[in-house]
């Protein structure tokens, strides 16, 4: 209680900052303080700042989302479903099924589960009741939702939002708020199966999607440490210098190097034998290679994830997905949870120059491309369930999580060179009329069709021009206009006009909807 | 800035509480405290919180999701993607477009939207930057994004969470995390012909879903303003007595009255006067009734409202909606941003008692049902999107938002009740060997199968029992099993097994794909 009670005297002082006396009390009386009190304390320190008018004091209404977030427009929107139909159809051709969870979390199921990455969590305002904070991915929420229910077998996926309150650059797709679409295989099973299937999916999904070639990098978090082990890193560094080795995507090995040893301590000579090994790359050679190596064969951990490597190999070519796959020893991944294989696709296809340079703080002229970086990533955690288990059962788990924003970011960009124009409706008929006072007439033979099954819209004016009614079609893709008039009523017809050719011919109201349901199958 | 300063003293004072001598200081110092230094000292005090360990000062890690909020399990997904289907097909069959705006907006977007209701909204911890609070409803978001981006004319669905802090009653559908899908239509047109269309969606909505007979209850806010005027209601208190009127369809018309007298200071003959319209139900027959009403009629206000609601009748009539629809002066709703028509939808179904009575506190044996209450609901809101724009620039608005946690309440006990199993997975096919050492055979088998775009699993075990492998497809629904054997390797074939009927026949490896797809096509 010491630390309570020295915290609650420094707090003291700070709120009467600016005073000559400060008011300092002893430390037994503060520790009395209850939760309760605090939040109403809070609550009042809160209420002032607002009436301070946010933090600069002044208040100008500015009409935008929140920072590192987007709307996403209805164009954006019809390519975003499209992406997911193709997600989706993979997961589902590999058996999984769904689940979902809440936005937020008790805070404390997301303790302790990101390392160094714990700060970008966004918290909610404690409002009074449970400390909640929204999810940063969407596998604790998983670990969580296995241990809760006591599932020990699932193959599942789940499309999400998460959030991280990371320094954003959206020209790059990166957001606070993002999508992550994860597959996931929770269970015990034969040695690196559902790990192979992890890779074979990220493969179909990023060829089927047509973002150019990828490459899929793989490596094990138990042959990082043993190489770490061997190469004279102490054991409680692991995780530090693993951090570290993650940023080599980014920066120089002269960088890592660096930062090795000035900030986590390394000496030279341990940073320059670990600068060997992870800028070693290779497939299932590789990995007979280190199995021999007289230095990292020493660690019996290094050892078992090499000879999973090339069991995870010898699936992969039963799988034929090796001309994409390679085992890097410089892949190592930030987030503390994985226990096994990791993996992370990218893309070797660059984002257009023009697009991003100014963004980044380029020189105008820079010719060089910015690489769009990791699309998909995942690895082995088999302890996770286990950290919420009342008594620590296991359920080992692999998967894969695909990030979708930047793909999206890569669609759009397509689509826009692309002359092809993106429907965001799939109207298939504008009910229109050529003639004054056939308002009720339109909307009759409208709802007549609405009740049919077919897509149909209708202009809300009472007496619209016909050119109006036309140009609608034009401008959102509409094929089909079924024409009204006075004749065409008393005919009991309906003139049936293709946008595209202008061609019109009159067909029956009772064969109409037919007439409508063979046409609109026939459309791309 | 008085005020902020008298906060800051009563605050000192509180974190004094239990002290002999209270630490007052003048007032003029705290008034210098800055949104930063606030920042800080909110910091230290949640920081404080923390190490106290939550609310009662014990630290307990339960494994569970927050307050009001649930997962979905694979089941319940099943379920959930059946009804959006449902509702969004209904969306797209009448021409929108969809959109999705992010999770938080800045606070003050939601500022002053919600009257009442507003104590219910969740807000982030200020973890500095930007003050954010989680989106109550999408409408807020909707008129933001037009305003933003100068959208005067779009018709759009959102699908979406939203967040509201209420005392949660789940077993009735009611979570502090819930599922709106909305639809609105934003523009300028003739009156009350997207107002009619919002209705027929309603209709077509609960009709598809099968939920029973249901009704929609319509009003307008300018009949209830215009009620409330010329029965003697001072202007200020419009608003707080239209909430009042909005627990009719929960209260008794005796506690409402009793609310109106004792707690909002109504007059006993202004409330019964109240009484005698709110007590009113009808068509269209009511409208013109009510037109000719002595005291209503002089109302330019209720007048305007009476007769757009005989024109939106004549619509309904066309659209052949009437006989679920009725006009209800009671109907109220209790959100401040609308100001035209205003409706809402319930079952006439309950919920069946045993499930949901002991939650509620009832007594064993009490047999009265449970009414899962509104279903739908909406209105027009013709200011709210000139709210956020810089020049007030209006755009009128109508849309309706389907509640659809209480439907997933009722498909879930429709689906437990009925004896068909619900597939959470769409496999078609499983490969699977009754001998040994067949696993990379298998794997083999299910990766061309994929590749062709067929729905397979394979176990991941090296040798499982082909007892395990049927069982797998009779528990999760597979239809079919490919079975690999040492002789059917050698003869080119799959022994292609039906799991309903046992039938075996051979199949080549090369008409494999297409049988499987002639198969799977013929399935339910």
């Amino acid at each position: 209680m010491a630390t309570v009670g020295l915290a609650c005297a420094r707090l003291c002082v700070g709120l009467l900052r600016g005073h000559t006396a400060p008011c300092l009390r002893p430390v037994r009386a503060f520790s009395a303080m209850t939760a309760a009190q605090i939040d109403e304390e809070v609550a009042k320190l809160l209420q002032l700042k607002a009436q301070l008018g946010g933090d600069d004091g002044k208040h100008v209404f500015v009409l935008k989302t929140a920072k590192g977030t987007r709307d996403y427009n209805p164009k954006q929107m019809a390519i975003r479903e499209k992406v997911f139909n193709t997600i989706i159809s993979c997961f589902k051709r590999h058996g999984a099924e769904t689940i979902d969870t809440p936005v937020f979390e008790l805070k404390e199921t997301l303790t302790g589960k990101y390392g160094e990455d714990s700060k970008l969590i966004y918290d909610l305002k404690d409002q009074g009741g449970e400390l909640l904070s929204l999810r940063y991915d969407l596998t604790v929420p998983f670990a969580r939702y296995l241990a809760m229910n006591k599932i020990t077998n699932i193959k599942r996926y789940h499309i999400a939002k998460v959030y991280r309150r990371d320094n954003p650059a959206m020209t790059r797709g990166r957001y606070r708020e993002f999508y992550q679409c994860d597959f996931d295989i929770a269970g015990q099973y034969d040695p690196m199966i559902p790990d192979a299937e992890c890779l074979k999916i990220v493969y179909e999904i990023l060829s089927e999607l047509d973002l150019g070639d990828f490459r899929i990098k793989v490596n094990d978090r138990r042959i990082l440490d043993g190489m770490f082990a061997v190469c004279g890193v102490p054991d409680e560094k692991f995780r530090t210098i693993c951090s570290t080795v993650d940023k080599l995507d980014k920066a120089p090995w002269e960088d890592v190097k660096n930062e090795m040893v000035n900030e986590k301590g390394l000496s030279e000579e341990v940073a320059d034998q670990i600068g060997e090994y992870v800028s070693m790359q290779g497939g299932m050679d590789l990995a007979e290679r280190l199995l021999q190596d007289p230095k990292l064969s020493q660690s019996k951990q290094a050892c078992a994830g090499l000879a999973d490597m090339k069991q995870l190999f010898s699936y992969l070519q039963l799988f034929q997905v090796t001309d994409k796959v390679m085992f890097d020893l410089s892949l190592a991944r930030g987030l503390d949870y994985y226990t096994g294989v990791i993996y992370e696709a990218v893309l070797c296809q660059t984002l257009q120059a023009p697009v991003v340079a100014e963004q980044n703080g380029a020189v105008p002229g820079d010719e060089a491309n910015v690489s769009v970086g990791s699309v998909a990533g995942g690895g082995r955690y088999d302890g996770l369930v286990g950290m919420f288990d009342p008594k620590g059962k296991k359920v080992p788990c692999v998967g894969v999580s695909i990030g979708i924003e930047r793909i999206f970011s890569l669609m759009e960009q397509k689509a826009e060179l692309s002359a092809e124009k993106v429907r965001t409706t799939e109207t298939q008929v504008l009910v229109a009329s050529a003639q004054k006072n056939l308002l009720e007439e339109r909307l009759k033979l409208t709802s007549e069709l609405w009740n049919a099954g077919i897509k149909a819209e209708v202009l809300y004016k009472k007496n619209p021009k016909l050119l109006t009614q036309l140009q609608h079609c034009e401008e959102s893709g509409i094929p089909l206009v079924a024409i009204l008039g006075e004749q065409e009523l008393k005919d009991g017809v309906v003139k049936l006009r293709t946008v595209a050719s202008r061609e019109e011919v009159d067909v029956s109201r009772e064969q109409l909807v037919e007439e409508l349901k063979r046409r609109t199958s026939e459309l791309p």
